[in-house]
C-alpha cells in the first residue's frame, strides 16, 4: 500500500516507559496540514489533551505534526500542562515550526508525573530521524497493551489514507477513543474535514466498547496536506476515511485485553439511532454476555436482559435474536435451534449478533465489542506493578 | 435471634433446578399482612414480577404467600403468565386463601419454558411442611450462584424482622435487586410500608453492584403481619428495616461472582445526592476499578477516570481520594503515600474509596461492589452448560 504523499515519521526509546522501548514518536506534515481532532468527553482530561485542542484552535484547524508518547498518560499530574508545552516547544524548535503547529498526545498510566527532560533530549535525534518510510515504527511505538499494531490504508482517486491506533483496555470512546492517527495527501478544509471526522467517528470509534471504560487521553485525528495534488470531493473523502476508521475501530475491539473473539452487534428496527445505539452498546457493555461469548454458550436471556434495561423503548415481545446467523429468539421467545451446532459456531474468531425489533423503526446501529476472558482480569489486576 | 410472629416457611426440591436440590419455597403469614414490593427496572420483565404487581394491587397492598421457585426465571417464555397464575391458584387452594393474596418470583435461567406441573404435584406437600422454624432452609432453597443464604435480623421495642435475600450476578439493581423478602410482626398501614420500602431501598438495594447487569426478575418485598400486637412508629420500623436491608445489600455485593472482597465507595461534597451516586456507581462498575482491587493496587488513577466519565459535573482539581483511609489522591494529584505499604493494606477482605469533592456540595452517596476476579469469568462463561 503507498503511503500518502508529505508524511515523515520517527520513532525511539526516550526512557517513559518502564521497560525499554520505543515510547516517544513524530508524525511531521512536510505542509501545514487542513487538521482536525475529536477528543475524551471524560470530565477528568488529560493536560495534552488540553495542549492539542487549545492549539488545534489558535493555529485554525492547521498542523504540522503531532508529539506522541505512550509509558505516561501526563494526566492528574502536578505539572501535566507546563510537561506538555515544554515538549511542544521543543518539538517546534527541532521542526522551525510554530509551537502552535505541533500536537501533543500521551497515553499511559494515570497520575504520575511525567519527566519532560526525557522528551526534550531526545527531540533532535528524533527529529534528525524523521522519515517518510518509518510509518510502522510509529505505529509500534504508541502500543501499551495492545498485542499488535493496528493499521489502515486507503487509495482512491489519486489520495492516499494511512492510519494508525493504538488501545485495548479502557475502551468505551464516546467521541474518540484512545489514540488514532489517520494522514492523507487529499486536500480539504479544516471546517470541512471537522465535520466530516465528527460524522465518522460517530459510526466507527463511537461504537466499539472494550470495557465500558472512558479513558482521559482519547484523541482521534485527521491531518490532510494536500501534497497528492489532485482534488477530491467531500463525498469520497468521507467515504474513504470512514471505511479507514471502521477498519481501526475494529482491531481495537478484536484486540480488546484478554479477548479472543470479535463480538459484531447489529440492531435494525429500534424507534431512532439513538434507541438503537444505546441497545447495541448495553448488550456490547454487559460482562453476562460477553462471558457467555468467550464460553460459546448461546446464552440469548442475557442479550434480551441488557437490551431491557438499555433505557431505549421496546416490545420485547417484537424482538427477534439471531447469533451467527442462527435464530435463537423470536418475537421474545426461544426458537428452535441446535445448541452444540451454535455451540460449535461461537467457537469461531468473530461472533455475530443481530437483534431485530419487528415494526417500523427505522433506528439501525452497529457496534464492535469483544469476549470477556479470565485473561483481561489478569492484565489488569497487575497493569501497574 | 426470635423470628417473627405468624409466619411459617417451607422448602423442597420440585426438579426445577438441573440438579437436586430444594428449588420450591413457601412464606406463608398467618393472617394478612400489609405487603409492599420493588420489582425490576428492566423493560424486559419475567412473568412472576408482572403476576406479583397486579397481586398486590388487586389485593391493595395485603398479601399472606411468597411462592419462589429457583432454577427458571420463568422470563421471556411463550407461557410464563399462564404458568404463574396456575402456581398461583394451586398454592392459594392449598392454603385456603384468595389467589391475589399469593405472590410469585422465580429466579434462574431466562427463555426456557417452565413446568407448572412441577410446582402443583409439589404443592400439597410443601405446604403441609409449613413450620415457623424453617426459616433457613427457605433461604437456602432460593440461592442460585451464591456460596452461601444471606440472612439480616433485627428486634427493636417489641417487634421483630427476619429477612432473606439471594443474589451474586447480574446484580445492579436500579429499584430493587434480585430476590430478597423481609418478614415482620410489627403493624403498619400498606401505603406507608410502600413509602419506606422505597426510601429504604434506594440507600441500599439501589447502591449494590456486581456486574453492572440488571436482572428481568428483580423483586424485593416486605410482609408486615401485626402478630406482635405493640404499635410501632413509622420512624422506629424505617430505621429497622432500612438496616436490615444494608446488611442483605452488603452481603450480595459481598458474594458477587468470583469476588474475594467487598468494596465500600463513600462520595462526599458533591452537586446532589443524584451526583454523588452517579459518581459512586460509575466507580463500582468499572472493571478497570473492581480488577485493580483484586490486585491490591492502589491505582487511584482509575477511579478518578471512572468518576470522570460518569457524567456527574465536578472539578477534578478538587477532589480527594482514600483508599482504606490512606490519602492517595489530593486536589486531584498524586499523595504521597507507601505503596507497598498501602498494597498490604487493600489485600483485606474489605476495602474502602473514600472520593470527596471539596467545596460546598452537600451531595454524599455510599455504594457497595465487590473486586472482579477471573473466577467471575468462569463461573459465567459457563453458567448454563
Amino acid at each position: 500500500m503507498n503511503l500518502p504523499l508529505g508524511f515523515r515519521y520517527a520513532a525511539m526509546c526516550a526512557g517513559i516507559r518502564k521497560v525499554l522501548k520505543d515510547d516517544l514518536a513524530l508524525i511531521v506534515s512536510d505542509t501545514p496540514a487542513s487538521a482536525a481532532a475529536v477528543f475524551t468527553k471524560n470530565r477528568v482530561v488529560a493536560a495534552p489533551v488540553e495542549v492539542a485542542r487549545h492549539n488545534l484552535r489558535a493555529a485554525r484547524g492547521k498542523a504540522r505534526a503531532w508529539l506522541v508518547n505512550a509509558g505516561n498518560a501526563n494526566c492528574a499530574t502536578r505539572t501535566g500542562e507546563q510537561v506538555a508545552l515544554e515538549c511542544v516547544r521543543a518539538a517546534a524548535r527541532c521542526l522551525g515550526v510554530n509551537p502552535y503547529e505541533v500536537l501533543p498526545a500521551s497515553t499511559g498510566v494515570i497520575g504520575v508525573e511525567m519527566d519532560a527532560r526525557l522528551v526534550v533530549t531526545a527531540l533532535p535525534s528524533l527529529t534528525a530521524a524523521l522519515d517518510a518510510s518509518k510509518f510502522d515504527q510509529v505505529a509500534n511505538a504508541i502500543l501499551t497493551t495492545d498485542t499488535h499494531a493496528k493499521t489502515a490504508f486507503a487509495e482512491v482517486k489519486g489520495v492516499r489514507f494511512a492510519a494508525m491506533t493504538k488501545g485495548s483496555g479502557m475502551i468505551q470512546p464516546r467521541m474518540a477513543t484512545t489514540l488514532g492517527f489517520v494522514m492523507t495527501d487529499a486536500s480539504i478544509a479544516p471546517s470541512a474535514l471537522r465535520t466530516i471526522l465528527k460524522r465518522a467517528c460517530s459510526s466507527t470509534y463511537n461504537r466499539i466498547s472494550v470495557d465500558g471504560d472512558t479513558s482521559t487521553n482519547d484523541t482521534l485525528s485527521v491531518f490532510a496536506n494536500g501534497a497528492a495534488g489532485v482534488k477530491t470531493t467531500e463525498r469520497v473523502f468521507e467515504t474513504a476515511l470512514t471505511e479507514v476508521l471502521e477498519s481501526l475501530a475494529r482491531q481495537i475491539a478484536q484486540d480488546g485485553e484478554g479477548a479472543r473473539k470479535l463480538v459484531t452487534i447489529d440492531v435494525e428496527g429500534a424507534s431512532s439511532t439513538a434507541a438503537a445505539e444505546r441497545i447495541a452498546r448495553s448488550i456490547a457493555n454487559s460482562p453476562l454476555v460477553k462471558t457467555a461469548i468467550a464460553g460459546s454458550d448461546p446464552n440469548w436471556g442475557r442479550v434480551l436482559c441488557a437490551a431491557g434495561y438499555s433505557g431505549a423503548v421496546f416490545d420485547p415481545r417484537k424482538t427477534d435474536i439471531d447469533m451467527q446467523g442462527v435464530p435463537v429468539c423470536r418475537a421474545g421467545l426461544a426458537a428452535d435451534f441446535s445448541e452444540d451446532e451454535l455451540k460449535r459456531k461461537l467457537d469461531a474468531k468473530e461472533c455475530r449478533i443481530q437483534f431485530t425489533i419487528r415494526g417500523k423503526g427505522r433506528g439501525r446501529a452497529r457496534f464492535w465489542t469483544c469476549d470477556f476472558t479470565e485473561e483481561y482480569i489478569r492484565i489488569n489486576a497487575s497493569y501497574r506493578t
